[in-house]
């Protein structure tokens, strides 16, 4: 069983509408010295495989196919192997 | 400067309909492999301070008021040093 940590973020040329908000929200809370805010998805996903490298190519193409849009956002994952 | 890498998850004991969602959406395409998906944010904040203590305060100082709702999430983040 593996444990995927996967990061999914818009590239950097892209508007973050959501980003900015909170970044105002932030100045309005009087943390001035944040100077930019990037929002993006965390993901946790247990995945029931024993082989690392075949645990690996499915977490990517479940990127590739659901979690990120490739058009406009980028991803990486970490894998951790936990017993169960 | 700082970059923090900031990722707010929800306690494993709060019911996650967006998880539950991906969960679906995947094991529909074939990955029945997955076990479960817990959704979360990941932010990532450039914070313009030069000093790592009082930088790491003020993320944490973020996460409680804004970026997280202690109630129901849990947070963690890392600090990286940018030039700029």
């Amino acid at each position: 069983m593996f444990k995927a940590k996967v990061y999914v973020s818009l590239k950097p040329t892209v508007n973050d509408p959501q980003g900015l908000t909170i970044r105002g929200a932030l100045h309005g809370l009087g943390f001035d010295r944040v100077n930019s805010v990037r929002a993006g998805k965390y993901l946790e996903i247990m995945v029931n495989e024993e082989d690392q490298a075949r645990a690996e190519a499915q977490v990517d193409e479940m990127c590739r196919k659901v979690l990120a849009n490739p058009v406009i956002e980028t991803y990486h994952f970490e894998l951790e192997r936990v017993s169960g």
